[in-house]
């Protein structure tokens, strides 16, 4: 479909502003190039090929990938420097056992003292260690041991004293940023994790274990850093290539840096109840953000006026936000575009991304998926 | 994996209960051949060539299908008798066409004139005509024409006297059994839907039309039937060959009819919080039902004093419905079985599905995707 505009694609698609893209990965490069910082982007939205090559700047080094599918994925295309930025799951460990041992560097996460065990259990061929990141919790309140937990500092104790096992670094997400609101809000999170993660590193040396790297990351932090971010050895942020609704409403970006649009078409008038169906469901959009938004489960691009009111399967229903629906705008047949609420969760449901140039066709891409 | 125990496999992972698939099929498509009536079973919930073959006992014919993704999947696999049962998108009138061509039967579906007049450019070739769906809308307020508005019937006379195309049927989705609690209410709904298209095809004989087919159709109204229903052609229930927890408590099923699980492990135990994390995100469950079981966003099999609170993209925290959580009883890296709470939603998440005999893997099943 290459050469073609994207008006004609068969909907719903999924489209990718390319030069969007470039141009968020490139923002995110510089501004921790000037920091001094290794950003580290994770590959969870997007899950492909392509796009991990202008995330990385075409090194094919150091990246993050929430599953052992994306880790196996970019690993067999020569992808090296990978970290599986998940608690060990105990089921997976023979495979990144064999990643391990197959890749130059490869880099598992855990949280408890079972799961070092499990590491230990399975030593590594060919005179390596398991390189191991400590998560954690800086008040994220998710995966991780409280960064103020003396159970942390034991940990990592643990892990360094392990054989086989060594100490690479300590890992926090700073997810809390998602209930931010505004820039201000953003940097006083991404200051506190910031803080909380260096306090670590510090009882760490003063422990004697040296030469451990630290990293934290979210799009909302890594996208208003604050100054002390400097002082980590790296970020690991993902969402930001895509953005999304989501984030501009946390303030992490602006609405014109959302890179990705759910196109589809209207397939029905019902003036009786002053709506119009759409070709989009929810296996195209997901059900991200609940419709809490004013405009429902999207922004309809050039249309604020309109609401996704709810989806089934394959359908979406839409009405005015007040007033009587002007069939005449949105003819049969017609397109509209859906500004995601959360481009994770809706790129996640698209087998294909259409990845576009002012509205041209010019590729597209192919996401793994699975576990 | 096949010859494997379930509990042996990488989680999160989409386990399907063979005999209960089968029990599924087999008591659907009995209680239609009492009622003389065609069960033409939905692909949508699967979209597999494996529970296609359960569902149609082996015959490939006389399926429905959401997308035209799943339409050309099948008609590659040698089904005929197709029904595209979806408001007929304009975009895909020159891929509809070649699958009419192709096939002995394929049939498509619409709701208004501008869709006829469409069909009405794109003649068949090879003297065939397209084969045209009516769908009349009995108040579930998704796509049709409403059934008491004058429109439909006009509508039905232009199809049925537009050169090329045939009026094959009359299509109602009672989806507004979905509101329904208890199978007195499920009742209700099937027999003013049986009744409202019923009512439909009388005026079609009054007016001079002859020899269309009448369907209606929802898991919950075929699960239990009304007497009249069996007055009507065909019926098209999909998600009953799975069931799920939407669906035990509409009222169509008991929930040990439910056929498939998402399995997970535990992958963290955070006391401070009385919260445990599994490795089931919203990428394997969805997000459907949006949280709001007293359990959460699903049933957790055996385990009715937790609840599954929220989920991020790869993982799922868990706690108790009320009091402290006992970790002796869920150790890192044990399993969970997870009952959807809407199968539809959760199957559209796994690129393959574990089919298992009592525990045992004996098939994997590939849905396809797209549209």
């Amino acid at each position: 479909m290459a050469g073609q505009s994207i008006t004609d694609l068969p909907t719903p698609a999924l489209t990718v502003d390319l030069e969007k893209v470039k141009q968020n990965a490139r923002v995110m490069l510089e501004k921790f190039q000037k920091l001094g910082v290794q950003l580290r982007p994770h590959m969870k939205t997007h899950k492909t090929l392509e796009c991990a090559d202008i995330m990385t700047a075409g090194s094919r080094r150091c990246i993050v990938v929430s599953t052992l599918a994306e880790a196996v994925f970019y690993a067999d295309r020569g992808f090296e420097d990978i970290l599986y930025a998940y608690p060990l799951p105990f089921d997976k460990v023979e495979r990144c056992a064999q990643l391990s041992e197959r890749l130059t560097l490869f880099q598992v996460l855990l949280d408890n003292s079972a799961a070092l065990e499990e590491l230990r259990k399975r030593p590594l061929k060919g005179g390596k260690d398991w390189h191991v990141w400590l998560k954690l919790d800086c008040d994220n309140k998710r995966a991780g041991v409280p960064h103020s937990d003396p159970a942390a500092l034991h940990l990592a104790l643990a892990i360094s004293q392990t054989e086989g096992v060594e100490l690479t670094g300590v890992y926090a997400h700073c997810g809390n940023t998602y209930s931010c609101s505004g820039v201000e809000q953003i940097k006083a999170v991404a200051a506190a994790t910031t803080t909380s993660t260096l306090q670590f590193m510090e009882k760490l040396k003063a422990n004697g274990i040296h030469g451990v790297k630290s990293s934290i990351g979210s799009t909302p932090s890594c996208s208003h850093p604050v100054p002390d971010m400097a002082l980590l050895s790296e970020v690991h942020p993902g969402n930001y290539i895509f953005y999304d609704v989501q984030q501009s409403l946390i303030g992490s970006c602006q609405l014109e840096d959302v890179a990705v649009r759910v196109l589809t078409r209207v397939i029905g008038h019902y003036p009786h109840r002053n709506q119009l169906l759409v070709d989009c469901g929810w296996t195209a959009l997901s059900l991200d953000g609940g419709g809490r938004l004013p405009t429902g489960y999207a922004l309809i691009e050039g249309h604020p006026d309109l609401k996704l009111l709810s989806m089934t399967q394959e359908h979406g229903r839409i009405e005015p936000v007040s007033g009587k629906l002007d069939y005449a705008k949105y003819p049969l047949g017609s397109l509209l575009s859906l500004i995601p609420y959360h481009a994770c969760a809706t790129a996640a449901m698209h087998p294909v991304y259409f990845v576009h140039s002012e509205g041209m066709v010019v590729d597209m891409w192919t996401p793994t998926r699975g576990w």
